[in-house]
């Protein structure tokens, strides 16, 4: 057990965007608004799930839709007040802990400010261990653990609750919602047990991401002190070329084309992404894929670039994670794996793709 | 108090779809409806707002969206089922009675449905005493009475629950999940005391559905007949010349010009309408504007012609009738009169525009 307080947020929302792998919304507006809640608050109880009395209930919170939307919404607490009562009075159950759902900018952030805001304390854990788009990508959903109830809030008092027949139907629902109710709305879903929790969500997601942003704000080789951090492999060194963007069906998709530098100096590198990063190809050849988690650094400072910040010139280390294994079922690879993107190549595992 | 049967489900359609001026769906799906869930559930009980107990509380059930869509939906009493014990839980509060919230095909036969199914009285009034497109258009909402919470069901197993800050709110998102979840979905709102009945409702709108069906299958003069029940005047006697249609935001809009007959041989008539028939020009003069009821009538037998109905050469009679005194507030023209549906007229009740 720990205390977040508001420079935590600043490491916090390095570390998140970097597990994001590329997506998951500006870490800067996150940050502001969790700041923000523990100023008036104070600071964050966080614990583990082993932290959990056995009949504790934790529900999810986060936010759907476009994150830049919430910049002009910061100062409106009320209306995460109104979601968590609307949750709670549905469900007719208490909430003992909040969790997020995914690690990225403002995701990693929201339920901070529901932890601050009810005095609840933060589970150390979340349903990814990454980002990803849609609402049936985690890891209770593809566990058969189905997400609804899910409530939503927008910041002029309007709420919905959805209980649908499968966890498609939540996504395209829930994306309907987020596009009348403003482009941008609050959302509560799941009320796990700690033995589900145990079974199924990525543990220990927000600590390392406060780890991950410790070691690139103070580390003079950031890129090597976080391979000691995290593992992981570098699958490429290069500049970008070219990042070719489209939007589609309220996706950014694109690909970010990176010439090579050093040992990869006569290689080329392509990155897919659809929000987050999907796919990397060296010389057309694919190296890692979702749900394996592939991030753009800066070479010099280490610092994650998000898919929105992909620039011409940039020079760039492709970093790559292998996904936690309750991603890596038949379920899990068919939810979040190449081919649901639309992509033509099959999953292989990281591990496989790189020489030790 | 009274029951009603299959035959009364033939008389409310044609009654309803005359109350209905021109909108509010085709009939025959609704009649279908409603007898198959007659014969399935035996006959339903209605009675007056005067036959309510003094505690008791009454809910409106209606479809939103394209009726035409359900047509592949009959056989499913399951949504209704799954709508009605959301609505029950999400309350936490009884049903004694339902209600429609306006007179139209589909809508007059879905709260029967309902009725059938559950067991409980059809109250005999409704929120409109006509058609009208939108979810705020009832004469609760315009004296107050807030219309959410609401519920949707689809025929798929989804559910949604709406807490809105205005009625407007409640309109524009129950549109949007309408879109997502298939095109037409059913819908409760609304748990009306007997006092608010009382005040706000329009009273008797079925049983005068059933009295009007029953005249004009049954008269050998049915314009004259009708004119004897309702009161009402008969602006125009003409063949349709013109029909011009456009589909704008989700509802059917367009023009019916009419060419006079016998003592109107003259004169030309213009219907502007939008899913209802909501401005009555003769000689380019309003006669007749909305919330009073404009409804086209065959010359010949009487029946009613929805505004999907209308076709070069019919021989028709534009019949209109004066709005519940209930829509005659400040609230009510500006919720449903001419200047809400963007035509350049001020409602003048038909009263003033039609010489004794």
């Amino acid at each position: 057990m720990k205390y977040l307080d508001k420079q935590d947020m600043d490491k916090l929302a390095i570390g998140a965007a970097l597990l994001g792998t590329g997506g998951g919304g500006d870490p800067y507006v996150g940050k502001l608004m969790a700041q923000q809640s523990i100023d008036k608050y104070g600071p964050v109880q966080m614990i583990t799930i082993d932290e959990l009395a056995t009949d504790a209930t934790v529900a999810t919170f986060a936010m759907v839709g476009a994150p830049t939307v919430l910049v002009e919404k910061i100062p409106n607490f009320e209306s995460f007040d109104i979601l968590y009562d609307e949750f709670v009075k549905y469900n007719g159950d208490k909430i003992d802990a909040v969790m997020p759902i995914e690690a990225g900018g403002v995701n990693s952030m929201i339920p901070i400010i529901f932890a601050a805001i009810k005095g609840v304390p933060l589970v150390d854990a979340d349903g990814m261990g990454r980002a990803f788009p849609e609402m049936q990508m985690d890891t209770f959903n593809v566990n058969g653990i189905h997400n609804t109830p899910a409530v939503f809030a927008d910041e002029k008092g309007n709420t919905a609750i959805l209980n649908t027949s499968d966890g498609l139907w939540t996504e395209k629902i829930a994306r309907s919602l987020t596009t009348v109710m403003g482009g941008s709305i609050l959302n509560g879903v799941y009320l796990l047990s700690r033995q589900e929790l145990h079974d199924y969500a990525i543990h220990h997601t927000v600590s390392t991401s406060i780890a991950i942003g410790e070691t690139l704000m103070t580390s003079k080789q950031p890129i090597e002190d976080l391979q000691v951090l995290l593992g992981g492999t570098i699958l490429f060194r290069g500049k970008i070329q070219d990042v070719a963007r489209r939007t589609d069906g309220g996706f950014v998709k694109g690909t970010a084309t990176l010439t090579g530098l050093d040992a990869d100096k006569d290689a080329t590198c392509k990155i897919e992404f659809q929000n987050e990063n999907l796919v990397c190809l060296v010389d057309d050849v694919p190296r890692c894929t979702t749900p394996d988690l592939i991030t753009v650094l800066d070479l010099e400072t280490g610092m994650p670039i998000t898919t929105e910040g992909l620039k011409f010139g940039a020079r760039c280390v492709v970093f790559a994670q292998p996904a936690d294994d309750k991603w890596k079922t038949e379920a899990g690879i068919r939810t979040v794996g190449p081919g649901y993107f639309g992509y033509d190549y099959d999953y292989i595992p990281l591990e496989k793709t790189v020489k030790g």
